[in-house]
């Protein structure tokens, strides 16, 4: 009998987060580990072992129930070859780090490796906003904006497995410089991290706001979606003029990756929709429409939110598992 | 036994081009008709027939060793009903327009109908500098700026037929207004038409340039592709200058596209490129590389220019008429 039950992990740079998932795409049981990503690949990966370990004993199975892991890691990968290529939340240590054969030694599971935003937009196509629709992009905005392509139901990684990297797309030539180091790109224009840059030189200018107020309150050192939330459901002018622009480069980026691929949904995922949501994404879906160039069957593309919330990751990751590594 | 033989016919604004196409995608015979846009839809389609048989009779062969006829058509197009659905450049009345139907009444041959910039990457694709990779990007750059996407050696159409709208990308957010009527398209800043109106502007203000010399002595009222070529040749300052800046863009539109897709190969087409050559993809390449996110790799994506010149059309409408008419 063909296994049907395989575990995602969700390799984060502040958690490991591990579900058992069955073929209908249900949470059984999951398990959560701090990073620590101190210990480096080696270390993380024992304690990638152990918390998947964890939540297939939470599901009540032993490790024969299981098919295999998928795992998604915050950077690029080889997926052929089991490798991640870097990961710049976690170190260097994870440079060519061969993460496939490692867990595979230590738990004795069978693994497949691949991108976090890709395995998520994998699990929102097949259990989440995207279900049914032959091709899907999704677009993850937080501290970063990442994204994921699905074509004829299956996830495209591109020829040198970077496909979906929406976040450095130039939507403004020469406009502020992104964390990669170049200009213009919509995740210096639309993220989370370009929101906080806007508030905090609005800030130095001398502009008012209650966001310094809220840190102060919740404890926050960074602004995080949950306080930019507040701010922006509080009538906070800043605030609100700053997610507006944000908003519409959003959308602009949105339209430029809907005239190019033209797919059937755009999910949109992330912090910022997680704590905001559809009134974040409803004029995002106004710009991004206005821009896309066929007029005539607008209303035929849905631009959706995403459905899983924390858990499109280990879903999508237990798919993708289900997907390669089935005998 | 099939027949291996298909016709394929390019239908542009000033000349209809069909050719009779093997197996091997040589062009056995062709033949060329003024397209005459105010015949009307039907008065054109009745053009396109008779041209259609002047090749197949030129070729010295009959209809009943010709598989089918396909045919590209400069604007959006339903290929599964077989309609146009607008030609901004023909008129109004080939609004929603039936042309599979009714040129195959004419010709009694079957047909399929795809948009010009679609079939023509499918010839570079099949036949020309994208031969071989599993996928690939074209963009011509003329007049507008149009993209074709090949994946899995597929024509890839999108869910409303309007994938590969390149032109019509967002590259520099509220910059110069396109010929859509929107904001900081690609077409809007890297199309011969940007180019044409940027020295426009700049001899309005005073700027000094050969080109009213140069469009004089050859009769030209536009500034084609080959006047601006010629400038470019002759060290004119202000066209170095117009030139440079639509080689940056269109690195840059380049980049927006391999970030989002990843494919192997991205041609480069049309009437700029076919004048100018190496030289002017030379320093888009260089740009558009600058801007690749993943720069591990940056090597293995090929950036080249078009292989089969005017025929990329009529070959790929050919190749697709293969690929959905076969028996």
């Amino acid at each position: 009998m063909a296994k049907e039950t395989y575990v995602g992990v969700d390799l984060g740079g502040t958690n490991i987060l591990a579900a058992v998932v069955d073929k209908k795409g249900r949470v059984l049981a999951e398990a959560k580990s701090k990073t620590e990503p101190e210990r480096g690949a080696a270390g993380v990966t024992e304690r990638i072992g152990e918390t998947i370990a964890a939540a297939i004993k939470r599901a009540g199975m032993r490790k024969k129930n299981i098919g295999g892991v998928g795992i998604g890691v915050p950077g690029p990968v080889h997926p052929e070859a089991g490798l991640v290529v870097c990961c710049a939340n976690l170190g260097p240590t994870w440079d060519r780090f061969p993460l496939r054969q490692t867990l595979a030694e230590l738990t004795g599971l069978r693994v497949t490796v691949d991108n976090d935003v890709n395995v998520g937009a994998l699990g929102e196509h097949t259990y989440g906003a995207g279900r049914g629709a032959s091709d899907m992009l999704a677009i993850f905005v937080g501290t970063g904006i990442g994204g994921g392509i699905i074509l004829d139901g299956k996830l495209r990684s591109g020829f040198r497995n970077s496909a979906g990297e929406v976040g450095h797309m130039v939507i403004l030539t020469d406009g502020p410089v992104c964390g990669c180091g170049e200009k213009g790109h919509a995740e210096a224009l639309a993220s989370r991290t370009a929101m906080e840059r806007d508030i905090r030189q609005a800030l130095a200018a001398g502009r008012q706001t209650i966001i310094p107020r809220l840190m102060e309150e919740t404890g926050h050192t960074l602004m995080s979606a949950s306080v930019i939330g507040d701010a922006y459901d509080a009538g906070d002018e800043l605030t609100r003029e700053v997610v507006r622009r944000a908003q519409y480069y959003l959308g602009i980026l949105i339209a430029d990756c809907v005239n190019l691929l033209d797919p059937e949904v755009v999910v949109v995922g992330g912090g910022v929709l997680e704590r905001m949501g559809e009134p974040y994404l409803e004029p995002v879906r106004r710009i991004a429409e206005q821009h896309y160039i066929n007029k005539l069957d607008v209303s035929k593309i849905r631009l959706v939110p995403a459905a899983l919330g924390d858990y499109s990751g280990v879903i999508g990751a237990a798919v993708l598992a289900r997907q390669r590594l089935i005998s």
